[in-house]
This record gives structure tokens, sequence and C-alpha cells, in this order.
């Protein structure tokens, strides 16, 4: 990457946050960002999409060795036994039970990002500096807000079907004008407050070559990953978008000779208060919908309320 | 507690396993267990239940030191930073962010057991061995079919309230006549598929005092603790419910003199195949339906995928 | 504790530090600190103090539940098993193996403080700026140094034994005279490069009570604990005296109405370079050298080499 | 492998067990094996081996991603911090600290085996059920004997250096004409009760290569490894070798085919009660021993003890 770039980069991120801040609009003391869209009413809406009663879970099972890189800085799951069924059999008594640890970082699989998850220019979302993140956890901006109340209608958009390919090209960018002519050639439209699941078919491409390595960040090296372009910022706020998940590693689209800056992490979480939701597993959903062309469900998503998290490990559900 | 009370809780849990197992039931392979019962149909009659749109988490927060007595087996849950905003503020650059990791027992907080957690003479559900649970974890009958199923229509009954006390008496067993006379009070239908959740307030009541240390097992010692008691089974297996959830520990009953044996889970988990949920926080449920007599709702709880898991921590939402 | 006190501990703080720093005298790259004073030459004085190959271990046994009290911020240890004999029974094989994970504070049990582990005024020892620890770790002042080279002569001060009671009150402050008549009357001498193991009888005294909730710190609140005064540091420094360890949490006295400074701590690691290990069992080699009158010996006590590491935990042996 | 190998392997061990066990030779309750070995003499002897003072670790670094190969069942060293130096700069008070936690596999870098690590038809040292280690830990046979006297007069016996290599081929296997041709060479006598480090130059060579994909179990497969026979057990029966220590993942010959039996670890911890540590760096103790042509040393290596642990994380210092 050349100066000129990284400078490029760091202006237009600038120039995103001015432009399409939340910083106050629900408030100072807010800590829920675009979740504030969803209301109860927003959710009545969700519940009537519910058609034929199925689920679909979105989460990536949690196992040893997956879906980070060996070298991430970020833990896979551990699952260690403190009573087994072994355990059990050599006592020799009428009854007896088993037990388990559970071990991860927190955005190791599935999850949502906290509005404490990212810094830009020493803050975070709606004003607050990024030292309220103290290895105490997160004082504000949290992911507990997020864990009361994350269930609305969600919206999957499926690029990749769109363009008649499994999976996107890891160098590729999703555009506004995909996205609207997905949508529209999915006969579905986008409201306010909803969860927008983009699908760029990269989780199902690496799980299917085992090609992990080339998934996660490594060291100090970001991987290549399709998603969405800074550029559809302004068309999410536009459209007062709730959340955005996608089944990659970040959301956002990640090219060659990034300069380790992420726009949509860093004006969508930290000055919009978007909530980002990372390794949605979209396959068998994307496949439900392409089958009955019914493409918005009520997606139930509770994180685990992490006092202090800065992420949220969840089981994602769609119920159509 | 003499032999003979032994011998008798011995006795009565080998008979009830007799008239209630469900073993062979929904196949040979089947791992689900009552979770057979939730058909598409009754999550579109669940669907049906959401008349305002509010959420309710029914989950306890995620924090060190609860709610595990000191000397309990379980581990509380331990949240650790593994990059802060401190540490952002230290590096100066235009960007930075925050990561965490989680440790702790599955069963630490608000979960469902799997049906590997529990053996009976040495089987576990549907009749397999118990050394099908290693420490690699369950082989069979792990938390996994459950996560990518579990939202059905659930339904409170409040029996503190029913029985006009904040919270029922440390050894109170709750009977059959006592749950069909607090349902009959709060005018609501108890239908197959169905997730019980029984409010006995004694979760709330520890929260207020602070007396964890009386809350859960501590070494050896089994806390007491109001719940349902085993005559329960035959009644919740004539209705065929899917699941049951409780706040308090362990769902049943646990009276003084307990020789270690705990029926309901015993005969629930093992011989019929029953959902147990645990440690889930009710009071704020009951306030909102106590309002508006309102005692059925879409229950949105599918806990975390972990392979091999045998108990899954979940965030549950009512959505009402 | 009164304004004035808070301030007066302060400006002694100060005081202390500008008369006894060693920054800059090993150099100003040097991390060993006093460590430097444990040259070949006196761990083959060390190695001569051998005279009859007796062992005597200083380490707490690792176990759940101790010597943590309930609210403390560091975790004990905990021992999980991956592998155990019971499944190897299941599997009826030829061979088979157990294995085990550990987790704990590194500070948890015995260990000696890293130089990296306190900060005064925004520096660490050498005239580093605090910001090198991060959550990544300690960039300088790590424990590694400690780890290769932690072998010299230990000299046993027995103040318990001293004053003929099996543990020194809770807020009693050992001073110098105390640790002269003490030596004195053990007819031992200190020299260069010693490390000196200071017995006040408090972790006898809190194992035979099971008192481990008045042991450590709980919350925000230090313990009452008997120790070394901020008075003895300038003794130390003029003895060049290489570590001190204490049979207590802390090392130094720490009396009621303490604001929350630790002089010893402040002056000693963050000025001095001095080397402090913590939770050291005294009682059996107290007994062993009452017993035979010989109180010097073979410490080895090199702690595992954590990379970036703020402690070390160890098992230091006496060979005498 | 073919059948016939299995079968001859399986004969071979059973042989070697009838013709080297130890069982009873320290009596029934005896849980220390052939550290039995060690006693005050012995220890004496080591102490006069120590001739210029000087202190080598033996220990690998504790760090992230080593040594284990990617998909090991053994957990790599985790560092977390609780507290740091960014936190203590964001709260502008006149002292502050940091804290860590460190979370391994016990046996995940250089360690000692506990004789409850390893077992041959149902049974573990001196004739114990394996059902003795549960998921609680071990009851018997744990490494807590261990952790109150490891220290002895260490022999290193260059094997690579014997044969002018840096290090051994990965199927070499390390003959008893080897060795004793090598101490020979050296000048240096074993003794009853000493502990012998075997180099092979397999870790350096690794470090060096950064090739730790080859070095340990990865899956369930095995690594080639160079390291001594199982015909070298005879050899350590009869000089009454206390503990024998390599710089490679498992002591003994790893070779092509090997059907997943391990005779030095089931003939040796199992029937002999010879303690073995593996992962011990030896390069640079190995170059001090050339230099001065000295091979024998006090070789001080208690590890934590860990109640109930299978294995006992060490620093081992060589002081010469």
């Amino acid at each position: 990457m050349t100066e000129t770039r990284a400078e490029s980069i760091d202006a237009r991120i600038d120039s995103l946050a001015r432009e399409l801040s939340n910083w106050g609009r629900w408030g100072a003391d807010d800590e829920l960002g675009t979740l504030n869209l969803v209301t109860a009413e927003k959710r009545l809406e969700a519940a009537r999409c519910v058609a034929t009663g199925e689920t679909i879970s979105l989460a990536l099972e949690l196992r040893a060795g997956v879906p980070q890189a060996p070298r991430s800085p970020r833990l896979n799951p551990q699952h260690l036994m403190t009573e087994t069924g072994t355990d059990a059999a050599a006592r020799d008594r009428a009854s007896g039970y088993s037990d388990d640890v559970l071990t991860m970082s927190v955005h190791a699989a599935t999850h949502w990002d906290a509005l404490a998850h990212v810094f830009h220019r020493g803050r975070m979302y709606n004003d607050r500096p990024c030292t309220e993140v103290t290895s105490a956890g997160a004082n504000a901006n949290s992911i507990v807000p997020v864990a009361r109340r994350m269930a609305t209608r969600g919206v999957l958009v499926d690029v990749a079907r769109h363009h008649r390919v499994d999976a996107l090209a890891a160098d590729h960018e999703v555009t506004v004008a995909e996205l609207e002519a997905a949508l529209d050639g999915q006969r579905v439209e986008l409201r306010a407050g909803d969860a927008l699941l983009v699908r760029t078919g990269q989780l199902g491409r690496i799980a299917a070559a085992q090609a992990w390595s080339e998934y996660t960040e490594s060291g100090d090296r970001l991987p290549l990953e399709p998603g969405i372009g800074a550029d559809c910022l302004p068309w999410l706020r536009e459209h007062d978008v709730a959340a955005v998940a996608c089944d990659n590693w970040a959301v956002e689209h990640l090219g060659a000779g990034n300069p380790g800056r992420l726009p949509v992490h860093e004006v969508g979480i930290v000055h919009m208060g978007l909530l980002l939701g990372e390794n949605f597993e979209l396959d068998e959903l994307a496949a439900a919908c392409a089958a009955d062309g019914r493409y918005d469900f009520l997606l139930a998503a509770a994180p685990l309320p992490v006092l202090g998290g800065v992420g949220g490990a969840v089981n994602p559900v769609a119920i159509r």
C-alpha cells in the first residue's frame, strides 16, 4: 500500500464519520445505537413473517481448531469435561452426571460485535473515550443492552446467488447496486429496523475446502474477504438498517494491500452505532429462502449477556 | 436420611422410569427426546402468541463470583480482556479495538441440560451407555440437536404469585395440584410441545439477599430448593410438555436429607428425554404477564451449539 | 484513613524511592534488578551450604478454592482433565494415558513478582513507562530473565520463632531490629546476593484455621497481614539482598486503614528492582532449620518462563 | 503397519514389563518409583558437582502457538492479562500494578510425566487401577510427590554431538551402544539415582526451522522422532537411573508405521516407575558441557505441585 492510499482511507473514514454519525441521535446516554430502531412494533412485524414455523440456526458449531487460522490472536472454542460418563461407569452408583467447561474468544465463532469493540480517534460510540474499556471490561457500550432485545425482522440478501456462484471471489467488494439488484430479484423490501443478512458464500467455501488458514486474521495479516464496501454505509444509514450480519469474518470487504483499516467497523460501529454480526452460517437459510421465495423471517439472535463484554456469542435462529 | 429412605427413592425412580419411558418412542436413533414435540406447526402457534412485540430476556448476566456457591465444583463465568481501549490509548493510532475471552462451566448460569447430562443405572436417554460421554465430550445426546430447534410456545406458571408470596419457602415441593390451580388462575392452557416455565421466586430471593452460598451445590452438599416434585413427572408426560425451566438451580425440589438423588433429572432427562432449563430469570417476565394477563409467548431459546456439549448456555428470550 | 495519612505515605514512598533507587546501577538496559547480585560465585557459595542433601519444597499445593478469598480478583488454580483413566477403562485397549490442563492467576499461589508487576507514578523499574505492559504482556521487565537464573543462597529468618509464637499477630509490622535480633539469635550472617526468607507464621495460621477469606485481597479490601515494614527497605538495600520472600500474601505489613498503598512493592520492585516472593510455605523449612541450627541453604527457585509474564509461578526448593 | 508388527510390539512390551517391573520394590504404598533412588546422599553428591556456579535453564519459553502442532489435542500456553500498565496509565493514580493468568496443558511444554500419566492393560504404577484417574484428577501416582524432591545429579549424554551432527535424523533410534559410547567419549560415569538427559538435537532443529507442525502429535498422527529405543530400558534399570529427560516430544524413538504404542512410556512409567521428562531444551547446556568437558551437574527440577496432576510443568535448572 502506498502512503497515499493510507491517507485517502483515513480521509474517507473521517468524511463518512461526519456524514453518518448517530452520536446524540438517541440521547447522550444511549448505548443501543441502531438497535433503537428495533421497536415493539417492529418485532410484531417480524413475528408476522413466520409462515411455516421452520427454524434454521445460523451458528457455527463450536469445536476445537476452527474457524480461527493457526496464528490468530483469538482462541478457538475449547470444550473440557469436568465429569464424564466414563467416571460414572467406574463408580458403580445408581445415578451419575456429566459436566463441562467452555473457553473461547467471544468473537471466535458466530457473534455480534458490541459497540465497545471498535475505536476511532480514541472514541467509541456516542463520543465515549476508549479508555472506558479496561482489563476489567467495558464500562459502557457493552453487549448487555444487545442481549436484552435482539429480535427483529431479518432479511437475507443472497449476493452469491444473485451472481449465480457458490461463493463470491475473495477480493469481491459488494456494492449498493448489487445489494439493490439482489433484493429486487428476491422481491423483498428492506425496512427500518431490519437486520440485513448478506450472503457471500465465503464461510461455506472455506468450510468445504477446510481452508481455515485463509479465513481469519493470522498474526498481523488480514485475510482477503468478499464483503460489503464502505460505500454501502450511507445506504445502510438511509434505510435505517438496525444490524448487518454476514457469512464472513469481518462483514466488510478486505482487499489486497489493506493498510489495516476497516471502514465499515470504524464508521459503522463507532459513528453509526450499527450492530455487526460475523461468522453467520447462511447457506441453509439461503437454500430455504430460494426454495419458497420468502426472504424475510423473525431473527431471534440474543447473545449471552456478559457483563462488560465487547462481543456477544450467539446462536441466531431464523424462524420463518 | 435413613437407609429406608434411600431405598424408597431408588424404587420410586425405577418405577417412574418404567412408567414414563420415551425410549424408542421416536426411533432408536433419536437424540431429541421431547423436543420432537416441537413441530413447525407448534412454532407457528408460538409466533401467533406475539401480541405486543415486547422482548424479555430470561438470562442471568454473566459475571464473576455468581451464581455458584464458593465451593461449587462449577466455574462461575470468567471474563478476560485480550485487547483494551487503554491499550489503544497508549498506541496513539487512528483506530483500535478490544477483544475478550469467556470461560465458564456450561451449566454455570442460565442453561439447558443436554440429554447426555444425566445417567441412570449406567444408561442415558434412549438406552445409550454412559460411557459414550468421555473426556472428549458426548458422542450422543449432546446439546447440538437442541441448538438447532429450541423455539416454541412458552407458558409461565407463576407458583409464587399463586401463593401470593415473593418466593416459595426453600423446602416447598411444588405439586401437580398447585400447577393446575396456578394455570387455572392464570386462564392459560398447557398444550403438547409447550415449554413450561415454573416460577418459584427462588432466584430473585437469593439475588436480593446476595445469598449465593445457599443457592447451588457447595462441595458435596446439595442446597435446599423449592421446585417441582417427582410426582409432577407423570403429569408432564401426560401433557407432552417439551421442556421445563425454572428460576432455581435444579428445576426440582431439593429437601432436607436428600440422599443425593434427583428424580426429575434421572427420570425426566434419562427416561423421558425431557429438556430441563435451569437458572432462568423469571421475575421480569412474571411482572409483565401479571400486568396484562397473557401468560403464553414465543420462547426463543436456542443454546450455543457446542460439539459434544452436555449443556447449553443460552440467553432465552420471551417475545410476547 | 485520613487525607493526612494518605499524603504522608505518598511522601514517604517518594522519599524512599529517591534514596534507594537502583535505576541505572546495572545499566540502562538492565531488566534483572537485584538479581544482578546473584553471581556465579554466589551460587558456588550457595552450593556449599548443602550439608545433608535434604530437600524441602516451599510451594503451596495447587488446588481449587485456595488460597484466594472468594471475592479476589485473582483466579485460584483450576485443574481440568482432558484424558482420564476412566476413559481408558471404557476403551479396553492395551494402553492408555491421562492428560490435564492448568489455569491460574500467575500470582495465585507461590510466585515471584516480575519487575513489571508494579508501577509508581507511571514508571516501572529502570525508568520504563508502565504502558510497556499491555494486554499482550510485558515488553520489558518480564519474568523471563528471573526464570533463567534464580538460584542463590537462601537465609531463613524466623521472626515468629524469635517471638516464640506460632504466628505473628495480623497487624504486626516486622522491623529492622527484629530481623537483626532474629538473625543474631539464629547465628547466621546475611550477605550480598542472598534471598531472605522471612517467616511470619501467617500462611500456616491461615491454613490451619482454613481462614482463607482473611488471607488475600477480597473485592477492593486489603487483608490485615504481618510482614516487613517500609523501614526495612534501606536495610535490605544496605545488605544488597537479592530477593525477599515471605509466608504471607504480600511480603509487606498491611495494617488497618491502609489507603491502598504498598511501599515495599512500590519502592522495592519499582525503584530498587528487588525480587519479591509471596505465599512461600516456610513452616517445614523452619522446623528443619530449628532442629539442626543451620539457617542457610541453596534456594533453587526458577519460575516458569512465561513470555511477557508479570509473575512467575514456582516451586521453590531449599536444598540443605 | 502389519498385524504382526502390532502383535510383536504388544508381546515385547509384556515381556519387558515382566522383566523390569519395580512394582512392590519400594512397598505397596509407594508412589515415587525410581525417585526413591534420589536419596539425601545423592543430592549431596549432586551439590558437589557445582564447580563454577553457572545456571542454565532447560525450559522452553511459554508462549502462544508453540510447541504443539496445530491439531494437537494439547493446549499451548495462553497468557492473558487481567490488569495492565495501559489500564494504570488511564487511571492517573500514584501507583498501579499488572496481573496475569496462565492456561496450558500441563504437558504442553517442558514437563515431567507423573506416574499416573500412562496405563498398561488397565493398570498404572505399583499395580493400581487406571480408574483411580478420573475427571477430578489422579487419586494416586500424581505429580505431588515428584514436586517435593526432584533435585539430583544430572548427567548429559550428547548423542547428537557423539555423531557430530546438529540433530539426529527423525527416524534415528538411540541404542545402548550409542549411549555407552557417548558417555565414554564424554568421560562421565552414570550412577544410581542420576537423571540422564539425552540430547538428540530434535528440539533445536525444529525451533530453528520453525517446523512445529512436525514436532508433536497432530490429530491422531504421531510424529517421527529420534529418541531412545525400548532396548535401552533394561540398561536404564540396570544402572538404576532415576529419571530420563530428552529434547524431544516423547523421550522415545517414534518411527514410521508406529502402531500407537510407546514402549518406553508403557514399560518405563507403568512398570518401572521411571520419571520421564519431555521438551527439555538441552542445546545451551550441551555447549557449556562441551566447552569445559564437565557433563554432570546439580539438576534442580521440581515441578509445580498440582493436586491430582498427571504431569508437572517445570523450569529445570542445571547448576554446574
